[in-house]
């Protein structure tokens, strides 16, 4: 039998025990789990940061992972804790949103986690990563059925990640979903909606900034020119060629993107 | 049989190879190993902070886990690798007072490791977290009884981690332990010993900041206020809700906390 | 049958979800896989510091380890994905140089991946990491003969990493290959090499700075003094006693060391 996989995704950095402890309980619980963090590095209560993270990871992983999500600014306060089922897989996070890009496109079910029996006892009201989400996935990925974790619910946070505003006959207002390592700008203009921008003229602003050249890889342009491209999240990206878009537009997540199509 | 868990907690970083070589003489010598970090991120040559993070960890890790623990500013000196058994877990570590939090609370038996036979070879004059104490480390998640690897010793390094001093009739003198990701202040007044906060009239003093706040969670006060709240570690911490209690007051790790009580 | 080991050592740090992603696809390919990060932080784009790291690392892993280097400033591109088969292990990486400190070294077989049959599709041409590197890892890790992976071939790159060069009867230019956490600068000069420096009187200079002892451990001289010693990896290093060498020279990769033996 393989083993099962629990992936962690938190804000709670790496150079604290927290991660550490989390691992205890969960193999405490389930010692044949394959542990795999997908980042621990979300920043500090960046919910959207944690829902584009597990957004675009969970894509990689093989029917029956476990993914525990923990960027929880509420924790202690009445804020719920969740379970989902979606694409085969399943999912404990609270229910802040954190989930919701994944709702959002896959059909789910989704729990209350209400079972105290698989907690972490006693639990604290500062670190439910490993008084709740932990072991309750843990207890998941050894084999708990959902329907003994809590009821079916459908109220659940719906938040309202921005998609593109259209503005204009061929003119969207959009914005900067991420920056990565590299300086790579993923805006929330999803290729598979604007598909055809490689046989039309168009223009991406950013401040002063206009970026009209599509690339089809990063070496395809000059240095020190910006270009969009559809990158492996299959968002349009503004890069550089071996170089920080970011530094050199000036700007970084949240920042507004324009898109104008001829 | 589940896999032996072996956990490591160093202040080598991530950006170097040295995590990965122990790791790889780790997988070499006990394939089967689940192999954990707890944090790599202690700060260089900081023993008191390494010693604060294993003593929370280990207390989340079911027993027979084996802890390799290399805060390690003397590698290469005479200062001695030991190995500690305590609560139904192993501890591999140089003998400076990174394991003094957890000798200090649980029964233990000490060895001086010294059995070069579990040795990687040529043992390096810089570098015994590859050639000692994760060889040593793996021998006995691999099934190597302690005895084999030294002789019981009972003159090892017993530190005074500072606890609060009593100034005064109900006035104590503490300091802060550790500031976590988030900014909260772990301080060095456990709450066992200072158990009625919540039903007395207190004042935590850091400079010219006084805290007489005790909260249940992180939102139960208004944004930008600090206040005191017994953390996932047992101790009180000083925090505010969704920001840096440690940048507000411009505190560090080791920074004087003074307590009142009326 | 132990699990089959596979590392990953990419430039694409912690913060973002690509790790994560890359070994989703593994453990939906090999899930008994054994992943160990040797380290993501690799400069972003850096092909030396990529290799020196993976050259360092794979000496301490067991016959068999499958090795994935994801140091790629090329992707997209025309440059060729490559298998090499050395000292009984397996690496798989861009055709750029990341593992010529390996193949200068050992015997080796280079094949190129060409078979796409062992690709995650679709192939984009950004994240090769997680659709060519890591699937052909996977497989590779999971059993499948390095034969039905590509062809073999002599063309690869072959970058001069610079050796230090004569330019005196006794005197030699050499460099700066890496500065770790602690700011101990490791040089390009191999104690095999320049084995009897014990012996002689001799003299590194790094700018205005002059190292003429040599220590034999960390804490062998005083505080402040700079001193060189035979580093973990066998190259002579410039170090301080729990102090940055780095930081107190103003030298970095790639500053200018010269070595005068009489």
């Amino acid at each position: 039998m393989p083993q099962p996989i629990l992936t962690m995704t938190t804000d709670f950095g790496l150079s604290d025990h927290y991660v550490g402890a989390m691992k205890g309980v969960i193999l405490g619980i389930c010692p044949q789990a394959q542990i795999v963090d997908i980042t621990h590095e979300i920043g500090a209560y960046q919910i959207t940061e944690g829902a584009f993270a597990i957004a675009q990871a969970y894509r990689c992983f093989p029917k029956g992972t476990v993914h525990v999500v923990v960027v929880d600014p509420g924790v202690g306060t009445a804020r719920r804790p969740i379970l989902m089922e979606a694409a085969g897989q399943r999912f404990i996070a609270p229910d802040n949103g954190v989930l919701a890009m994944i709702y959002a496109r896959e059909k789910s079910k989704i729990r209350v986690i209400s079972n105290d029996r698989y907690f972490h006892k006693p639990v604290s009201t500062t670190f439910h990563g490993r008084d709740i989400f932990s072991p309750v996935g843990a207890h998941v990925a050894a084999g708990v059925s959902p329907a003994k974790i809590g009821k079916l619910i459908d109220d659940y946070l719906r938040p309202a990640f921005q998609n593109p505003v259209q503005t204009g006959k061929r003119r969207w207002n959009g914005q900067v979903l991420k920056v990565d390592r590299f300086g790579n700008m993923v805006t929330n203009f999803e290729a598979a909606d604007f598909p055809d921008l490689s046989r039309r003229t168009f223009l991406f602003r950013l401040g002063p900034h206009e970026v009209g050249a599509l690339a089809r890889n990063y070496a395809d342009t000059g240095p020190g020119e910006l270009f969009a491209i559809v990158g492996s999240s299959g968002y349009y990206e503004i890069s550089m060629n071996q170089a920080s878009a970011a530094k050199a537009t000036g700007c970084a997540s949240g920042s507004p993107v324009e898109l104008s199509i001829w």
